[in-house]
């Protein structure tokens, strides 16, 4: 017996997903093996000449710095994610602008994957930080400058009662994408009460995202931005 | 074999609990046969001169109406509740003062039950009712007078999202009751997400019942009351 | 006791919503009686020259013939909708293009109704339907068709397993919002097994919103068409 | 690419909450590093003179020693729970009266949660330990001494079955707040069976939190002890 | 095609389990036609001399009296159980003692049907109904009086909250069946918080059945009573 | 408006789903009104000259008889479903054979679904009905005349606790097909107990479908059975 | 701040249970500081001159025969169980007999905790061990020798889908206690669905404990027995 | 006290069931100690020459190898298998053909199980491995060679959504054999929406295993597969 008694039919990714879907591939580094992820990470640089590895554990940082020292390794901690970049690479500016909001601290690390993979696909990206329920009446001049600003999309990250996205939803024109964290305890914890939550609302032109797919929705928020940036500038449509 | 096989025993209803706790008892009149309505309302009001039924059947209301006829009964629609006094019966009035908010116009019976219940243990009652979660900043107004007009404890109630709720406890200095009602639908729905929500409140005051318990709000929040008022002018303690 | 024990304060629905959000009020007409559907309908003719009911029973569509013989009464009978227009109503007409794709028969009503809201909302929409996972195939020319014409977000909406939006997310660059329909027996029934596997999703750029929805996942992508058409001809803006 | 690539608007806490909701802030300490616990700490201490930090585990308690030594440090082992005072910080004293109740050995730490919060609070706490509810006759007698001394609020601490504050709350003219503990195991364990069975309760005037929030229940009971002493006392109100 | 084309091999109930097991069949009527349970009442009379129906509908108990006019038919309307027995038929008359308790009016079918049972088989059943947890301390005369009778094992019915059998397998040295009713609303609602009490209980020597499984409940209290009589009067053993 | 506002492309069953697949579509009653049934018999009965049509309404049953006249209507009652066959159709037996056994009364409609499927799909079908678990002695002998007349899969019907697939699967040498029921009541009732029992089996060689879903079962007993059946007697192939 | 802030009324265990209820007390190790075990197992020997602990980790093993060297220390692996008893003290031996059966290795260390505790209880008992719902017939001789050596009560313990306790409650005449285990995996894993499946049994006299309560079962597997027992031979009453 | 207290009555696994079953016994490795391991393959290898065990620790490996130095030890690590052969055990080759297919890389290690199982039961097995649902269109080739090569039952391992088990069934004429595997996160997570999903699927002839059930649904798959194998070569009947 060996691995060789079956025979094995590999359907390798798909390479032309990040042309025909604009959206880059994303390692997620969580349960993978460091060699793992720096193979799969090389194989991302030879195609697109940047690879993105979101849920970095601590331990293999360094070991990404070590294995590609030749390439610029951008560490951002808030988020647990990891871009590295092959010499020359120059990341396009779609002029699309999304927004980004969370309601508490703990509520960042997903809040920031959402940033940062709308500003790898091209967004400007306005983060609005730490915004109680309580401090709602607060929340209304950013909100607005956020508006004025030409904000095309909004990913608002909660837990807990994951109240927020609903009252954002019910105050700006555009598409809001509600990013449920797991942040919470007791019933309805990690999550859970929050999309449920999120999922009820009240407000218009409200979707949701899976708990802590702070990827996801940053990819959505980005798609939307794009494609209204693409409209306003028409003529950047070859680049794609 | 008939019903009087085995000897029963049967633990009659507490006749000190009113005085006792200083809550009437509440004749749940859903499940109930109009028989079996009339004979407990009967009890009730030989008692204490007073008969509270919640949860009342419209074909119920005539029924009653016809078996009270020398006594006086009250029919609150909105409350789905039915109350019948004794003639002379006096409802004491404790100086207590109970705010009910609602967030939709389907939230308004739950309310309307909490704000009946408040009242007949003696409260002043103040509604407001219909509050979005969009339109919050219309209901800072209302909740600064109510706060003016010294309220003792609120009662909010909310369906879908949950969310007024946390909202409210974060921005009044009086304890509130979260009353999630049954309203909603898909997943976390029939007021599930509701409840879930306000039980994973950052909002510091805020303590909730079950689905739909509007009686039970009331309750509470009018023991609080009571208790405040009993404080406020301790000449009255004399009357419980 | 009477209804006006309680002293209530109204906050009376948020007139400037529909200029400011860009998306019209929907009378959800399942659980009110037909006179309370009528009088919230002239409130918002009154106000917006136009009022959309949603989950309209049967029986309630001839009453509001009646009721409003000099307007414009549109059935919309696969939706359960009713739209009716003030005389000279014009529905603005904003260049922005949606999908809508259904999996089975069973989900049409909810597709139909995200189809209709979209239309109001000044979207042109085109629809596809009866797309078994089993034809996915045959799925392939009119989803290129639908790209190639310029669609700028779609709405997928399955029950069961609820696999079609995961699929289409994953071949389409535009933003996906999925639409779980009730369709389903057993564990994971009533849309259950359709939600969760669509927040599972592998696929970019896909969002949900609640089971049976429709409603709301034709708002959110017409909010994401306008907003691209506006960038197109940016001379319409004048008009929201 | 670094975390200045997106402009980040913080929204900072709310420094007039404690005076707004007379209820301090509290750090839970559990999943932060000591390094942002003292950090928090230096800036509670610098507004208010208190610092109060809940969960705190074991390894942090040293580290907050040597940080703050020109401090008061109190640790309150049984309650996890740390309080830092400013040298002179003089707590005040309401008046209000809470008892706390727990049914097991282990739901104590939470009932200790709650019983310091309340203390922090003002209040005066009186605490009833380990009552099985098979000892119920052998509670009655301090249960009676209890409300003798006046007391206003009780919360009553529970885990497995969670039948002690339904009975506590038909005893008792006083509003009962149920604290649900994460004791239990197999189905409806993690204290899932305790918070369902309070909220099912017959008994009047009991209210609750999520399981485990020892210092939700005890805001709650403060709440509502201050505002009675408050009534009691009126020329302390300037205090405020 | 028709019922014919598969050959259908049919295992008939088991003709000596109820000599056996000591527990007669009981036909469960409540999704049955009238007519096949008039036709399954003839197989146990022609079998045991005995046919006993639970959850007999309304309009099933004419019928029934019209269909086996020769024997006697007794209705038990508080249980919704029919027993019908040949002439002649003597029910045995075991020795053993169960006490069947209940906690609120809404449990007593449930304890009805588990008192019924306990009878067919040929207990002396004793019954308390109607105890609230709040009125406990009324509960102790009753209970001791039940011990000092001799009473083998209890059967306690609770919905809701579920408390009563905890508390009272707390106070008596017998087996206690824990017998949950689908009486209760919102979370937890139709017996599933007090199936979960109960089973989180911390009372030694409490074992549960099913929601609303009073047949069950009485059988298992049953066969403890009677194993307990044989052993004290050891010639009856014959009779099985 | 009108429904004509979207263009529509309805994507049209797949024609030859039967012939690659060798399964034949199957019209769902229940949901749909007696005109759309008839409707959608009309294009099978054109296509391959045979409509099955399942969980068929008693009402429907005439009007299909009406509507079919020169038809051939076969009603299956026990199986709640009806068979139309074209004037000169031809069922064909493929010499599969497919065992169905249920566990008790309440089971045979499902287990008679899946013995109705099976048999269009060409197979010999041995029905053993109302086996309980208590009764396991008594299923040996019919279950070893059922391998040794060469059954090729089984499918075993069990609502309740749902113990009976898992013997049957430990005793037998041939797939299993678990079909769990929807009889069952209080906690895991609606047959969730039994299918997480099914799922949770020990015996090997057991799959299951989801509640209630006989047609799925007997469809992939049957294609198991077919395909032994072809290998068989493989000059047969020819005819699929 | 100390902990001598609050006043604490400590209501200590129940001195006289184990002689009301005739059952001991028992001490989870669980969770429990050696510390705390070895201080509560003092107490134990010094009232009732033993001390039963349940769940104890291996660590603690020798830290107990260290503290007890005066005593008697037994350790019972397989049950994760160590009794410790004063010199001298003589357990009473009351001629119960109660059945332990488990149905797979995994299932032995709950089953074992059944067995000990029912010894301690002074029953004679009888374990079955790793029957396989698969090997049923061979369950048959030994179950058959335990009936005749005259078996009280029978405890089953089983995991995975729970089938066994209904098998055996199908075929004896003694009262059957289910012990679902913790052993299962995906989807009903943990014992849920074990405890379902017996919940939903159609074996008449089956009551369940909750997942891993050996303790619980054993408890009333064993007053079952002694109260059987003591009819037995009444002399014995005076012993209790 | 000590262990041989209860006498232990030990049922013995079943040692004709893989004759009886044609299904080898599997050890299951996670939760055993390496010398229980090594105890029970001793007594597989004496029974059958074969001893395998899955979910294998890395630590044990060694072990392995070393105390079966005389046999052969395969490791399979993909599969987190071992599979060790008396010298001269030959492996049956029934002819038997199955199809083993994941859904994502994460997918392999259980559906390499499924393989390995299918192997060891004499069948031939293609495996067709990290197949994306947006990669449909390439799976549509190996598909068909799959077909034309005569595979008999295929397995579909895929977790997250779930779809491609689906996907499969719809294209296939032959049975399909879902595996959900424990891949996916926050609600639905751990393999729940992937089994849901695929119990409401629309495709015919797709029957489910629990989650990471690999062996289970190998098993499976080899049954189907060895019986249509002997129905081809009739012959080969006298090897089993």
């Amino acid at each position: 017996m060996s691995d060789t008694d079956s025979p094995i039919i590999s359907i390798r990714p798909d390479p032309e997903r990040e042309q025909r879907k604009g959206v880059p591939e994303v390692i997620f580094g969580e349960a993978k093996e460091t060699g793992q992820i720096i193979s799969m990470a090389r194989g991302l640089l030879a195609g697109s000449g940047r690879a993105i590895i979101s849920l970095v554990r601590t331990e293999a940082v360094e070991a990404l710095r070590a294995a590609f020292q030749e390439d610029t390794v951008c560490i951002r901690e808030a988020a647990r994610m990891v871009v590295i970049y092959r010499p020359g690479y120059v990341r396009r500016s779609t002029g699309g602008h999304v927004g980004v909001i969370s309601a508490g601290t703990s509520d960042i690390p997903m809040a920031e994957e959402a940033a940062l993979i709308a500003e790898e696909m091209g967004c400007r990206v306005t983060c609005i930080y730490d915004v109680g329920v309580a401090g709602l009446h607060r929340l209304m001049e950013p909100l607005r400058n956020l508006l004025d600003d030409g904000v095309d999309a909004i990913v608002v990250a909660a837990g807990m009662d994951g109240a927020l996205p609903s009252v954002v939803a019910g105050l700006v024109p555009v598409p809001v994408i509600g990013l449920p964290t797991s942040i919470g305890y007791g019933i309805g914890g990690r999550g859970v009460a929050a999309l449920l939550s999120m999922l009820q609302t009240c407000a218009p032109g409200l979707s949701v995202v899976n708990i802590d797919n702070g990827v996801g929705a940053g990819i959505t928020a980005a798609l939307i931005a794009n494609r209204v940036a693409q409209a306003r500038t028409p003529f950047q449509e070859t680049e794609r």
